[in-house]
Parts: C-alpha cells; sequence; structure tokens
C-alpha cells in the first residue's frame, strides 16, 4: 500500500523473543505491508544495554523506554516481561492511545483489570496471544471464536520446563532432583527454576485463561498451585503401574450449583475452580502423550464439544510467532479504524477455593499381606466419606501394594482419610497420594 | 447494554446447524448481549417449507429469502449450502453493507473472490469458521493468529464420514462397500454420499485452507482430488503390516525452488501444492489417532513450528458454536464500527498440478518366491528414476510378499514404474499403490 501512513512500533525488551520479532518484522517486511494494509515500521528498541546487542540495527536502540513510549509510535511491543517497570509503561501507553501487544503472564496474571480500563479509556486495542502457550492459538479461540458458546472447561499442560522435567522422570525413572539437575544442563530449566517448577508460570497462565474463558476476572492468587517439587519416583512409578503418567496440569472448571458454603458465594448458582497441580491421567489421554518442551491445552464447550490445541509452548520463534500476529491485528485495526476484543468480565463468577473442590484420588500404600487389611483400611475411607472407585491388591514378598482410587473427594476429607490411614498399624507405608484427571468419575 | 441498537440477523436455512445457532442465539442471549455490547436479535428465518419448523418461532419463519435479506437486518447467517440461489442471496447482503456469516464450503471455494469484492465494495464483513473442520477454530488461527508468520503446511482430516469410514475398515478389515453401508446405516453418510467420499468437501475445504494460509486465491478446481472409493482391504491391511494407517488427508504444502516446469510459473520461485487423498501414515504420527467423526489438523509454519488442532468437525451443535463465534465477531465490529480482516490473496502464488508434486508410495506386490525377483523389481524402479526408501520380502508358502517404500517421486513417473512393474513375470499381483505421508523423506 504505497503511500498509506506506516504503522509506528516500540519494541520494549530485546532478549531471545524479541530478537526474533526483530527477525521477523525484518524478513517478512513485504508480506506485513499486504496484510496490514501499511508498512509497519520499527520506531525504537528499549533495552537496558545497548551494546550488548549487535545483532538489531544500533540506531533502533535506546535506553529510554519511557520516552520511546512517549514518542509518537502507533503500538507498544512488550517483551521485557516482570511486573514493574513494565506495568507503569503499557498503562502509560494505553492511555495514550497506543495499542499493545504483550508476552508478559505474570503482569496479566496480576494487572490485567488495570491494563483494559487503561485500553478502554482511549480505545487502544491489548493483545496477548504469545502469554499462554507460545505460538498456539489459544486466546483468540477463547475470546473469540468460542465467543458464542459456553466454556465448561480448560485442561493443559502449560509449561515447558515441568513437562520435560515429568516426561524425563516418566522415561528414566530418576528423581525429581536428578531430572531438574539434566534440565538445567539442557537449558530446559532455568538457573533459579522456581517460577516453573514451584507453578507460578502455569498459575499465571490458568488465571489468564479462565478469565478469558469464564467472562471473569481471576488473578495468580485466585489459584491453587502446587508444583512438582513433591512428586517423587515412587509416585512416577505408582502411575505407571496402572497405566498412567504424571503431568502438571492447569484446570478451569466452570461448576454448577451447590456444593460451597463461602457466605460470600452463598447466593451463587455458578462458581469457577481454577488450580495448577500434578495429577495422574491415563496414558491414553491425548495429553499423556504431549513430551518434553511441547505445550497442549483442551477446552471442553456446551455446543462445541472438546477440542485440543497442540504445539510449542515456548522458545523465541515460537512466541515472536504469536507476537507477530497480534502485532497485524492491531495494526490493521489501526489502519481500518477499528478495535479488538476488549475485556469480558461481565459474568464475575465467584472462584470456589479447593478445600471445596472435589477432585479423585490415587493412594498407593504398603501393606502386611495379611487378611482383613483391605477391610481396615476401607473402612477409614467409609468413615471419612471418600467412596472407592477401584482398588488393586498385590503380594509381594513379605507385604503387599495396595492401590485405591477414589470418587471425587475434597482435599481436607482425603488428608484426614490418609493421616489415619498412614497410623494404621498393617499399613508400612504412604508411597504416594496424587490427583488423577482425565476420566470419567 | 440497556439503550443499545440490537443487532439484527437474518438467518438463511434452519437444517440442522440452523436449529442449533436459533437455539444458542436464545439460550445465551444474555450472554450475547454482553459480550457484544447489543443485543443480539434474531429478525427472521428464511425456509423452504415453514410447516416443517416447528422447533423455531413460527412468526420468525418466511419463505422470501431475498426480502429478508433486503430488509434492515445487520447480518445474515447463510446455513442453507448449495451455490444457488445463496451465492445470489450473499452478493446481495454483502453489496447492501449486511456483514456476512456462512458455513458454505462449497460457495467459499468456488466464489470466494467475488464475495470478498462485494464485502470490500461496502466494507462489510465476510466470516466463515464453520466451513471447516466443525467448531474447531482454524480459520481464525489461519487467517489472524499466524498473520505475522509463514506457513508452510497445513495437512489434516477434515471429513467425518470418509474417516468414520477408513477408521471402521481398519478396525474391523471390513471391505470399503460393507463399511460404506454401516457408515449409512448410523447415519454417518448421506443416502447420497458423493460429496463426502469422492472428497469434493475435503477438496473445498482444502481450497479455503491454502486460500488463507497462503494469501493466494485458490478455489476447488485447483485441488488434486481422490475420494476412497478405491480403497480396499488390501490396501488397509498392508498398511498395517507395516504399523501404518490409512487416513484420507487434504494437504496444502508451499513448495519452494524449481521442479515445476509449466510456461505460466516457469518463472516462479515459490509454488503451492494442495490436494485430498487417501494415504498411508505411521500409527505412531498424531493424525493416526483421530477416528470417527473427528477432525484435526497439523499447521506447520517458520517460527511457530508445528501445531495441531482437534476437535468435532461437524454436526449441529459445534457447527452452531463457530457460526456463532463470527456472529459475535461481526455484531462487535458492528457497535465499534469496525471491521474484520479482508481477503488477503496478495502472494498470488501459482498452485504446481499434481503430475509434478512428487510424493512417496508404498506399493505392496505378491511375487514369486525365488532368486533374482527383487534385483528385476528394483531395476524397473531405477530404470524409471523412482528412489527406494525401504524393502520388505516375506515368504509366504508358494509366493512371497514385497513391499517397497519409494522416496518422493511424481505420479508419472510413479505409474510408469507401476505398470511395467505389473507386467513382469515374476509379479504376481499388484495388491496395493498408495501414498505415505507425515515420515521424514
Amino acid at each position: 500500500m504505497p503511500g498509506q501512513k506506516p504503522i509506528k512500533v516500540a519494541l520494549l525488551g530485546c532478549g531471545t523473543v524479541g530478537t526474533e520479532v526483530v527477525r521477523l518484522l525484518t524478513d517478512h517486511a513485504a508480506d506485513l505491508t499486504a496484510r496490514v494494509g501499511a508498512p509497519v515500521e520499527l520506531a525504537g528498541i528499549a533495552v537496558r544495554r545497548p551494546n550488548k546487542h549487535r545483532e538489531v540495527p544500533a540506531e533502533l536502540l535506546t535506553t529510554d523506554a519511557q520516552a520511546l513510549v512517549e514518542s509518537d509510535v502507533d503500538v507498544v511491543v512488550e517483551v521485557i516481561g516482570g511486573i514493574e517497570p513494565t506495568r507503569t509503561l503499557l498503562l502509560q501507553a494505553l492511555r495514550s492511545g497506543k495499542s499493545v501487544v504483550t508476552a508478559n503472564k505474570a503482569l496479566l496474571a496480576e494487572h490485567s483489570g488495570e491494563l483494559f480500563e487503561a485500553a478502554d479509556s482511549t480505545g487502544a486495542d491489548l493483545y496477548f496471544e504469545a502469554a499462554v502457550a507460545g505460538a498456539i492459538p489459544l486466546i483468540r479461540p477463547l475470546r473469540e471464536s468460542l465467543a458464542g458458546d459456553r466454556i465448561t472447561r480448560v485442561m493443559g499442560i502449560v509449561n515447558g520446563t515441568t513437562n520435560f522435567i515429568l516426561s524425563g522422570m516418566d522415561s528414566t525413572g530418576a528423581s525429581y532432583g536428578e531430572t531438574l539437575e539434566e534440565a538445567t544442563r539442557l537449558g530446559y530449566a532455568e538457573a533459579d527454576p522456581t517460577a516453573d517448577v514451584d507453578g507460578f508460570d502455569a498459575a499465571s497462565k490458568a488465571a489468564i485463561l479462565a478469565s478469558l474463558a469464564f467472562h471473569t476476572r481471576v488473578t495468580a492468587a485466585d489459584v491453587h498451585r502446587e508444583g512438582i517439587a513433591q512428586v517423587s519416583a515412587a509416585d512416577i512409578a505408582a502411575a505407571k503401574g496402572l497405566g498412567r503418567t504424571v503431568k502438571l496440569l492447569a484446570i478451569c472448571e466452570r461448576v454448577s450449583g451447590g456444593g460451597a458454603d463461602r457466605n460470600d458465594t452463598a447466593n451463587a448458582s455458578e462458581f469457577i475452580s481454577v488450580r495448577v497441580h500434578p495429577a495422574m491421567i491415563p496414558r491414553t489421554h491425548p495429553l499423556a502423550g504431549v513430551n518434553g518442551a511441547f505445550n497442549a491445552v483442551f477446552v471442553e464447550a456446551d455446543a462445541a464439544g472438546e477440542m485440543m490445541f497442540y504445539g510449542k509452548g515456548a522458545g523465541g520463534a515460537p512466541t515472536a510467532s504469536a507476537v507477530l500476529g497480534d502485532l497485524v491485528a492491531v495494526a490493521r485495526n489501526r489502519v481500518v479504524s477499528g478495535r479488538g476484543p476488549r475485556e469480558s468480565a461481565y459474568a464475575a463468577l465467584p472462584v470456589r477455593p479447593m478445600g471445596q473442590t472435589p477432585t479423585r484420588y490415587h493412594i498407593s500404600l504398603d501393606v502386611a499381606d495379611r487378611p482383613g487389611v483391605l477391610s481396615q483400611v476401607a473402612a477409614v475411607f467409609a468413615e471419612h466419606d471418600v467412596s472407592i472407585a477401584a482398588v488393586r491388591q498385590e503380594g509381594r514378598v513379605d507385604d503387599a501394594s495396595l492401590v485405591i482410587v477414589t470418587h471425587a473427594a475434597t482435599d481436607a476429607a482425603l488428608r484426614s482419610t490418609v493421616d489415619k490411614i498412614g497410623g494404621l498399624p498393617v499399613v508400612r507405608d504412604v508411597v504416594s497420594v496424587m490427583r488423577v484427571e482425565g476420566e470419567e468419575s
């Protein structure tokens, strides 16, 4: 479109993703112009240490991110990460009418409300496909494709590092510590792996997915979060023994009807539950085959039924692809004076605390191999009102392995059951206690 | 949004999908209003026989589709199917500035250029998520999420009827005829199954996917099309013997560099190839596990890498979900005076004819079990410049089975090779010849 005023872009941050964004903007310039209807021009790149970025044009580099945001750019692309100064910069951009494309899951999971309000005050766009599951189109399907349906469940593997570690433990039988070490050595885990292994990254993503799926503001603080550091080789072995495997899942559910008795939710007829925790899933489940650094997300909706999205969940190029897709969308919106979807949080569903969210459990015990053991154990379950779905007992040389899978029970009921069982003289060891997902209850 | 002017919708057609559209519009009315920013109001439903539609409000029914399109509606939703009178009605709608949501793959695969031009003449929207793979968000990811990337390949199972039949043949060993009969009895195949089993439906979808993926107008006539009627129980058995299964695939590829010598494409450095045919794929391939009426599509892009989309590819509710998602999008665009993506066909890449598109082949022969047979057969391959990738020979009582998998070869070279091999005295029967996909060549 010769003659068409270019869309000017400010890039904040130039790490792995930023460098790829610059490369794609350069390599695909002609295509992007045709797709947007105007040239897309990189106006500046804000970095902390300009001399560390020899792979991008030096004349675009600046250390003054604020001045870049305040300049006459149309779009701000943010790949710095972290909460501050990013939050302040993006609020400033949106309040001055600049559209924002961001990959910042932590920021969105804390401050999306504030960011959307800033966008609304000027009619600017806020896009964030790259914030969840890298290149896999997931935000747009939830926010747009399924906007006429009623989403009931989103369940997926959204963190590559923990998936790499759990896949490794499953295939080698090694411990969590050994496998984490290997992942760090190979570059799949960061030097400080906390954000990944303790589930913070997955919890941010779960908050974003739940917000979109249920038209409700959900922040990271609303997400029940358990990491993988407690997953033992015994858990993995116990899962294998029953044709299951262990994955760190992010689960967002719409729950109808009662079951909650918190005062503030007493009158609600619908709740949501958002959680991140390791769980055993059947090896035949499509998520079981998602290995290494790949991500996959299941979505269930009333009319659409079950869908799955699969692909590379992280990395410079895949994340940059998602950023560029959003950049094309917001730039197109500028050209036609249109606007993308706004925040949709009208439903404002209450979040049900994990203590009231029943899930199924897999419990593996070492027990004495003699008559009456099963009935003693079963009596404890009955006493706590935890219903047993399946039992498998196998004799060994001088003891027996007893595996119990429950029907849905709350954490509290399960914990008291397990505590009491652990104290029975016939039970030698509670080998593994883990949630079970992906099966009919 | 009380006080906001409603978005008036005309529905053309009220079969399985239309009925579900009406149901969702009614059941989700409050949600749709909140998501769109204005009430979405069904203004009329055009049908041929009003007395046959007792499940929708009688006062909305009309037999005069043209008058409904000409009335003061904002959006026309089309679920009639077929080319005429649909084409004329939609052109009329778009030319008078009404946005169109359609599920009509055959119409889009023939006339999308004309429809987009009509939309462009007034700035109306043309959305068609429901035209390919039912509820699976696929159009929006290709058209928007990957708009900043370079898509190299789209390969998938996009027809549920043929997939149901091939899954059935694979699990029972029954013939094509028997399995088709069963599919018809169960309602998975229509009384006249031609559009499905001869690949017309999949070819329309392939044309739509290729158009979006490669920013090029591709019509059904550009698609090389082979159906499944020739797939024999012997083909299925031969596939099984080597850990493969047979699927009807739609494949859209970007091919760089030479290899074509048609005059009109002689100077092009890039081509596309679009085809629908049965092919053997490894049982370990993610598409191999897609059974029955499900659809799944692989997409590969330079930066994003490999992605897969999976879900229900047909049926009233899933298709209606896709229609409603589009309806929310075009209605939102009306509310904010914005506009969705326009046709993007600027790349205008030449389509390479199938005769020049090399693919790999699996050939299964019954041969005499005596020395020298393999060398005679191999010599014929060498003579036609078809390179052999793998061979497996197995002796039986008085003959032998010889399976050959080739490297990529053109149809023409393969056909002459097979013709000549069929004439060799040592070859008793050419049991099966079929393309192989989803493996490294």
